[in-house]
């Protein structure tokens, strides 16, 4: 289908409906509702990074005039809970595993009650031995923070093994070989986790927060709390930042659960900036080793990798380790790839913007680079010359067919877009000394995010004056849910934009329909809402040609009619089908078919600034195309390419959480340390995107792939890329701060 | 199907879910709600019953600080709306038609302002003469309120006939003729019209108000600001008492609307007492002229009569006319009723719990006992010796075969639960003069509520624990909704009570699921989840099928389980078969069958005492028996009857909006003058349900009819029958005071 056919996809581009009131600061987040009688719950955290937990004193906390009640480990000495790939107690029994852990919970009648109170309980703590750093806590002899040892053996431990490697190496002409490491950041949402809790008039616990998936955090709270799921509801309108540690139940709502059951009062919370800075998910830190084989001609004929990720105290399920995806760019011969997971005395890690993608992308294309400079070639050409994967090949390791690839159209057009061969000079001879340097860096991306990974169901009702409310639990967290939705619908029924509204707020305005995580729903939820639609469709017809005397074969659907499609003059409306009872209602769902791999692509060029005296780097100029399949909304999607370059930034040149090798504690769980790049920072950005032509045989949602999570990734090594183009140096570590810089330049 | 088949039906008999809430006062009702910014609305109302408005001068109030706002009907030339059988303006351009009709609206940031501003609009009305009574307004010269004259022609001009009265009357053996009239009551509910509006972040407009349908506001407010129904989300989870009076939006809604529109901010509003009890839809009076012929043994052989119905300045939907119901109980061979429906310049008309019924029951009982007081026969020897009709009789004006009657059941089980052979005496020969006397009186009651007369839709979704979740429109105004339709779908399912939830918060939980009136959503909603449950039930069989390796048909469902009927030992959970998608989610339809005639019955008997020096009556004890096809949920059904006996109480001793012949405005218009029964007068209520054996096949809410309207009206024959028992007194006027009876008694 071209892109001319679509009366909405792709050409809709009315404005953001939630757009101006956020701007304006007049949208409800989870801190912002209140209920009559509400408690304020806080939670004390340990200040040592391994230590049992041997006793609880919260006498003195209780019996202060407003507090209504303590919880300690002592309340739940078996109560595994699935928050993550590790199993979790709903306060930590045995011990705390990283500085930070949360201890206890208070409830009070104020929050400066409650935060009186947490200095009153005495927590007697038998500190333990700790370790931090991945390399080290594989060791034998390192401190042991579970059960079973430091290696997370299930579901990550992963070797990728293409050919045959000795074979590579021996038909190498030189073997390149280096050590990467990314580092741990924090998501850092505008939005700390909060919420209020409360058993309300029907007997039912509500939950209003702010969430990327409403029915998760439900089903959580349903198992501790032993009811029905049916019995919870979890309001989640709008996000206040989510991207990816906001897809479940945290400890913390499910401890204001248990206070507003033990107390019957409504119970509100909101972490600090310290709070969620410390129990939030983190990217985890990877530590790479490498060995390549390669041609003098740039061909690679070999690799190995040896990967370590460090999964903190508890590692979520989505899995750490190596993203395997961005294996998937290049046809290598022969490569293998062992993956290890570690835990260590540092804070959880889970998914943040693309999961494992923004470390692996790095590494994989910091690499490549390194090559290049190597044999001194272009990148581009580089890159090219070890072949990409092109539409209709097949997954080197599963040998499924990839029905949608569209990377060398990306590269090519990044690289005109951003005038490639008129701006990339060859990497200086010597480094500079002083000055304002100039360089330019290419990356290139591969994810199986977008590809929608999990069922999705949607209700779709035909009102009766033929506008269509489409009844959805898919989150809306600033990802334009509610745009999507209503064109993928409007588009397959005939109907302007205006008459199609989503309605997403809480669990009961819409069945499951899975986390807004994974840059899944464009395409999830979507198929649902697709699949719906032409259901609904379906029944228009057969009313239609009940009415116009035809069959169903012979009609077509436009304007907000059905139409006899050889005589245009027989039609009728779609407001006259559905006036009356029976209406038209249809459940959507979509599976995620078997055996199947879909992807997305992209590519990133960074021009850069390098301030050789002070070390600053300004990304000057950002080219990003990516191959999203079909662009649904693309003033959305111009915003996620946006924000995802402009988060890369922070990662490639300022974000870290770092921790005190003395005592296992943070130094810089602050906003003003934790260093998110500024939007004064955000460099020229050129977009486009690549409509991959040949579509899966289920896309109903007009063939669109994700794009949320993917624009995070490739600008890291493009940028890192183009510091390198400017100076001449690789650097192994993230971020690439000025006192990096200025110490490969000699300068300090 | 009997009643022991049951697991829940009729039996699960749990606290209601919001009872301790309510009865807390922790329940928001329209008032109830806030956002920052917002305006408050005030109307301004005509001190005239029939009036040009000539001119409205706003610049005061409009120069006043805080105001915002002012509608005049001169914005309003041409908005015909209808919100009622008579097509209304928004405001009333061309004239004002009763004392206290809404004239202008102003919105300010307080409500002291919105008031003092109501006094600053100048308003140059031209007084027209004005007609109250049915009887004066239905005369040729009477002022004419509306273009085509004061009868309403359609859709309540309406003539019953059956056999031939002439011939009827030509074999009665004596003839009684006699003129009944009934009077106008406001509903008076406790919680005012009231409702914030607002136009929200999801580029919509929302409503928080009181309603018994959410879907009719919104489709009336779509109309009228000329925007999709899915752009509107009317919230309406709770009632503050309905009873007919907030089925759909009044002017009071539009105009807030309107407001938010012009404004851009927030608008809320609530009527105050006066402004609900002369704005609200009100019981009409009917006058109507009987003539009766019967033979000495009782038989009634004929009868004629002649209704004039007051509709007020404009009528609702519903209608007023006679109730026709009334006339199915009694095999009647000949009779004829002739109905006029009249303008006069008098409040709104419209349903009022049991909308025509309780006037035209009290007329019918009334004449049935003055009948049989003219042959001093006893009142229920009486009415048997004129057929009932039974199962399977047919409807005398439509042929249509009636599948539910248990009229002859109620009475004989109330005559036996009342000791009416011990208790019923003849009525005195000589009225006493001093003195408490007693009496006990009968009435039977026929109606055609709760026959699911308009078709609904739920939405049910299998969680992933087994539990079930039910989406749905139809709004639980403090009938019992999610118990009720809970219990329906449990029983289906095999689920216990508790894994079942009802969502039926606002228009965005659930699909149009009808108006909760006439008596209607036990049957109508529950019969569209019950046959959303048998689509459930229908996949989890199919599912268990093919796990179990065995035919649907051989399974049964029970105790959250699916087991082979003949082996229960081999089963699967449901838990099982929904854990993981796709999802169970249906769509259930209903459409009530056309050519059915369904009906509900009752008989009340009252026993009162007279006390003949004050005239006051007490009323000591009410039996009630009412044929419900099948309870559902025992604890709503008893509540029903005793708020209906309790309401009825008020109709027929104390409740009445009196009208100033002099001036057309209202005397009482007040909570202390406009007399509801206080809880002190209630009686000691005994209740008996029949559950009618046979079942019209589409009964899959397992038999139900509806009760909510049905004991307001025997009750208030009942009463007034065993008023005459006590002192041989039969009133011909609603309600009988303290004044008729000293009178009556020859006392003043």
């Amino acid at each position: 289908m071209s892109q001319q056919e679509f009366r909405l996809v792709g050409k809709y581009n009315g404005p953001r409906i939630t757009g101006a009131k956020a701007a304006a600061g007049a949208i409800k987040y989870g801190w912002d509702f209140n209920l009559p009688n509400q408690l304020y719950m806080r939670i004390l955290r340990s200040p040592y990074a391994h230590a049992k937990v041997t006793a609880v004193d919260a006498s003195a906390a209780l019996a202060m005039k407003g507090v209504h009640g303590v919880l300690t480990p002592f309340d739940f000495k078996d109560s595994p809970v699935r928050l993550a790939g590790t199993t979790m107690m709903i306060l930590p029994y045995d011990k705390v595993r990283y500085a930070g852990e949360e201890v206890c919970a208070v409830v009070a009648d104020d929050p400066y009650i409650a935060e009186e109170a947490l200095s009153k309980i005495k927590v007697t703590y038998e500190p333990l031995p700790y370790v931090l750093d991945v390399e080290e806590a594989i060791k034998p002899d390192a401190p042991q923070l579970h059960e079973g040892g430091n290696i997370v053996r299930t579901p990550t431990t992963v070797t990728y093994k293409v050919g045959d490697t000795a074979k590579g190496f021996a038909e190498a002409e030189l073997t390149v070989e280096f050590k990467l490491k990314s580092q741990t950041i924090q998501h850092n949402n505008i939005g700390t986790y909060a919420a209020l809790v409360s058993w309300e008039k029907d007997g039912r616990l509500h939950m209003w927060t702010d969430a990327q998936y409403m029915h998760g955090p439900r089903n959580t709270l349903a198992t501790v709390l032993g009811i029905p799921q049916s019995r919870i509801c979890v309001h989640a309108e709008l996000c206040g930042g989510g991207f990816g540690d906001k897809s479940g139940a945290q400890r913390c709502h499910i401890l204001a659960a248990i206070f507003a059951t033990k107390t019957g009062r409504p119970v509100k919370f909101k972490l600090t900036r310290e709070d969620n800075l410390l129990q939030g998910l983190h990217r985890w830190t990877c530590v790479t080793y490498f060995k390549f084989g390669l041609k003098k001609d740039g061909t690679v004929t070999a690799f190995e990798a040896k990967n370590y990720s460090n999964a903190g105290a508890y590692y979520s399920v989505w899995g750490s380790g190596m993203a395997t995806e961005q294996l998937y760019i290049y046809k290598w011969p022969n490569f293998l790839v062992d993956c290890y997971d570690v835990y260590t005395n540092t804070p959880r890690t889970g998914p943040l913007r693309c999961v494992a993608d923004p470390q692996s992308c790095w590494m994989i294309e910091t690499a490549m680079d390194r090559l290049a400079f190597q044999l001194n070639m272009d990148p581009i050409a580089f890159r090219l010359k070890n072949n990409m994967f092109t539409q209709g090949d097949k997954d080197p390791v599963t040998g499924n067919r990839i029905p949608s690839i569209g990377q060398p159209q990306c590269i090519n057009r990044a690289k005109e877009l951003a005038e490639w061969d008129k701006k990339w000079k060859p990497w200086p001879k010597t480094k500079p000394t002083s000055g304002v340097v100039r360089g330019i860096g290419v990356a290139n991306h591969c994810c199986g995010h977008g590809a929608g990974s999990l069922a999705n169901a949607a209700v779709l009702v035909m009102n009766p004056d033929g506008s269509l409310t489409i009844y959805t639990g898919a989150t809306d967290i600033g990802n334009a849910r509610r745009e999507q939705l209503a064109i993928i619908a409007a588009e397959h029924l005939g109907l302007p934009f205006e008459k199609v509204t989503v309605a997403n707020y809480s669990t009961d305005t819409g069945p499951d329909s899975g986390a807004t995580v994974g840059s899944r729903q464009t395409k999830s939820a979507g198929n649902a809402v697709g699949v719906a639609a032409l259901q609904v469709k379906d029944q228009l017809l057969a009313r239609a040609a009940d009415r116009l005397k035809v069959t169903k074969e012979e009609l077509s659907v436009g304007e907000e009619k059905i139409f006899v499609t050889k005589d245009p003059s027989k039609s009728v409306t779609i407001r006259e089908l559905v006036a009356s009872a029976p209406w038209i209602i249809a459940a959507g769902q979509w599976i995620p078919p078997a055996n199947t791999t879909q992807r997305t692509y992209g590519t990133h060029i960074a021009e850069v600034e390098v301030d050789c005296d002070t070390g600053l780097v300004k990304v000057l100029k950002v080219v990003a195309v990516h191959d999203v399949g079909r662009v649904i909304y693309r003033k959305s999607c111009l915003s996620q390419v946006h924000g995802g370059i402009i988060q890369g930034i922070g990662m490639a040149l300022q974000e870290e959480l770092l921790f005190d090798p003395q005592t296992g504690r943070p130094y810089n769980a602050s906003m003003l340390d934790h260093k998110m790049p500024l939007s004064s920072q955000a460099p020229e950005i050129v977009v486009d995107f690549v409509e991959t032509v040949e579509q899966p045989p289920d896309s109903y949602n007009h063939g669109a792939k994700g794009l949320g999570e993917p624009p995070t990734s490739p600008i890291v090594p493009a940028i890192t890329n183009a510091i390198a183009n400017a100076i001449g140096v690789y650097f192994d570590t993230l971020p690439v701060t000025p006192d990096k810089i200025l110490k490969a330049l000699g300068k300090v």
